[in-house]
């Protein structure tokens, strides 16, 4: 186990036990909890010499210098989590980059670049229903009107709020204040468990993702039926939103079935199908359902398609049934291509240090997407996870993270990376 | 408009308003409001020359005097409602029963055999949950356990302390007392409002039952999968329990459609469809759903060749998405033939009279099952009612009303009727 290991494990359980909350941990964005994260990872980075930095909107850069100083390399992730969420879920990406620095300071190397550990705040959407809000701020991007017309979940406070309890500067924020033009960062990787058990499945410990998949959802699906009597109604006389759902639900996942034989990629999920509680009953037709749909994609093509098709089947169930299918509102968000360059080093890398690596899109959104959006070079690294994400059974191997180290520290030596990979690519 | 309509009128306007409970009305089974109605149709009965009889378990019978006093004619229905009912569910078979009466009264004429008005207590079983209280008492018939065994769901008092708080008697009914023993009941005619639309979409006033549904019951089914998140988790990994059961809903929808090509009576009514909502999410592959499936059928075998494929559905369903499927516990009630000879009388009446009638089953439980069940000529008046049943919104038109009641008043006029209608199914 290398110094960087071992500080990195060390820190997994510190920081569990800092921000227990049974089952569990719970780090509020912009709270206790994710501050005593950021403390915690920069006490241990400034102990090694790394020089610590917070932008307007207090993320954290802890920044060993390096060869040339005007560009930076950032490997990092989030601190927040969700409530009762588990010990790696972002805390893995930045432990990483601390464990690398660890390793460079432990050998006595100086990298070519700075290396920073970024620590982004803001992540999980459960506590402010906006995305990516650590890494729009820290490259200036986000909507300023996000300041005071999102509130915290929990507080009801708005996140200009927050920003200034903690001694930040929203204003800073608002004006697009950032501390690295995104020209200067060359090369952003986020390592992150895997919420899903692909790698488990295929028995690798780390993947590489070739993109982050966008989505077309829409979480207030409504199907307006007649509430009648089970045993009475005649079947021509009868507006069961109960069967217009479920033949949504089958048609949609019919459409997967040929998207997946034309090898279109898709996810199709319909997260919460209720009839309602306050009128349903066991011998009543139900005239009520609600639905969320979430559809992702790493092809926005796919994902028009599949979007049409929605529209389509939700239009001719409706006729069928003589139900009405609201749809409802909808948001999207745009698949995202990552660096093939990078990846091409990573690959490489995994190659010569012999981990086994599976390339794989991203079904969950992540920072990695706003920075690959602002044009800095990206790649993300998962490591193999038991039980998914956002949860407290999320379980990561130390052996599995120091697979994932080791590709990362090896791919930062390649020179081909900061020039984007592109020879690696070539 | 004859006395007895005018009587029935003003006696539906009066029992509204002295059970108000808005909106609509509730009548707790044994409690006040079950009894003030009882009181209102004897105050009404008394006065017209009927006698009061009261059996073990409250069920009343308001009995004008015929020539032959060995027989006894039934007409009637129930007075509980279920909470925030509306005015013409069980209220109309007992007024139906009334205005009959009164009708004779005024007309100076004596019944062929004994003419009771049957008010029949606790039909509703949201209050007590058990099946055709009233009549099973009235018959001596109920099982036992009940009168210890069931509490009424508002306050939790047993079925016997409910009797014993009203005087009644219930020993007698555990001993299985009661006032008319079958073979003495010439017929039972159970008027009721149409709890679908049938007769409104088919635009005929009476309908009359050919027989009660059966049903195979599974209020409980459960179906177990694997929450995963919803944009990572491949295709072939998921186990998701909300696909499984569009499927199985789909799937029960396509057997029905077989059935009706088939010409086999049948109605399926999954009525309650729920992920979990403590568990489950927008961005969630949902790891468990509950149904409940509701299946009736004028024919026994077509209920149980439905629940064999139920069962096949399930498991191939199961197999196919990876979940398990639990149907969980299992009622069933048979399905109950009325009296083909009544029916032919009250066809020929209502031909006589000029009154359009519709033969249909009737999808609802009723007493007269209990009374058919009994080896009773039994038989069930459906009267044209918009908007179904159980709610405020109850809308029975007192030309209909009216229309029912001449159709029974011919049909007890035809000496046939006291032969179980022999003759005229003959």
């Amino acid at each position: 186990m290398s110094a960087g290991s071992d500080l990195a494990r060390r820190l997994f359980k510190t920081l569990a036990d800092l921000t227990a909350d049974p089952p569990g941990v719970t780090r509020v964005a912009y709270g206790a909890g994710e501050q005593a994260a950021h403390d915690l990872v920069a006490e241990a980075a400034l102990a090694h010499g790394a020089e610590r930095r917070v932008d307007a909107a207090g993320n954290q850069y802890l920044i060993l210098p390096g060869q040339d100083r005007s560009r930076v390399v950032l490997i990092g992730s989030h601190l927040d989590s969700v409530p009762h969420g588990g010990d790696y879920d972002g805390v893995a990406g930045v432990l990483l980059g601390l464990a690398l620095q660890a390793d460079l300071v432990a050998e006595g190397r100086t990298p070519p670049c700075d290396l920073a550990v970024l620590c982004l705040r803001a992540e999980e959407s459960c506590w402010f229903p906006h995305s990516y809000i650590g890494s729009r701020t820290a490259l200036g991007l986000l909507d300023p009107g996000v300041l005071d017309g999102v509130k915290r979940s929990d507080d009801g406070q708005t996140l200009a709020e927050h920003m200034r309890r903690l001694g930040l500067d929203p204003e800073g924020v608002r004006a697009g204040r950032r501390l690295y033009e995104p020209a200067r960062i060359a090369a952003f990787i986020e390592p992150h468990i895997e919420q899903a058990p692909a790698l488990l499945d295929a028995g690798v410990p780390v993947g590489l993702v070739t993109a982050i998949r966008g989505s077309v959802r829409f979480r207030e699906i409504s199907i307006g039926g007649e509430y009648a009597h089970s045993g009475a109604t005649p079947r021509a006389l009868r507006r069961d939103a109960g069967l217009a759902g479920a033949r949504l639900v089958t048609a949609m996942h019919e459409m997967w079935d040929r998207f997946e034989a034309d090898g279109l990629d898709l996810t199709v999920t319909f997260g919460e199908i209720a009839t309602d509680p306050a009128q349903h009953g066991f011998s009543k037709v139900p005239g009520a359902l609600h639905l969320c749909l979430d559809m992702r994609s790493a092809d926005g093509g796919a994902l028009r398609r599949a979007e049409t098709e929605l529209r389509d089947a939700a239009g001719r169930i409706a006729a069928e049934t003589g139900t009405t299918i609201r749809l409802g509102p909808r948001t999207d968000s745009a698949p995202t291509e990552l660096s093939e360059g990078l990846r091409a080093c990573l690959a490489d890398a995994a190659a010569a240090r012999g981990v086994p690596v599976l390339a794989l899109p991203s079904g969950a959104g992540h920072d990695a997407a706003t920075y690959a959006g602002a044009g800095v070079p990206t790649a993300m690294v998962f490591i193999r996870n038991r039980n998914g994400s956002h949860n407290p059974d999320e379980a990561m191997e130390q052996a599995d993270f120091e697979a994932a180290l080791s590709v990362v520290a090896a791919a930062l030596a390649d020179p081909r990376l900061l020039a984007d990979g592109r020879a690696a690519a070539a």
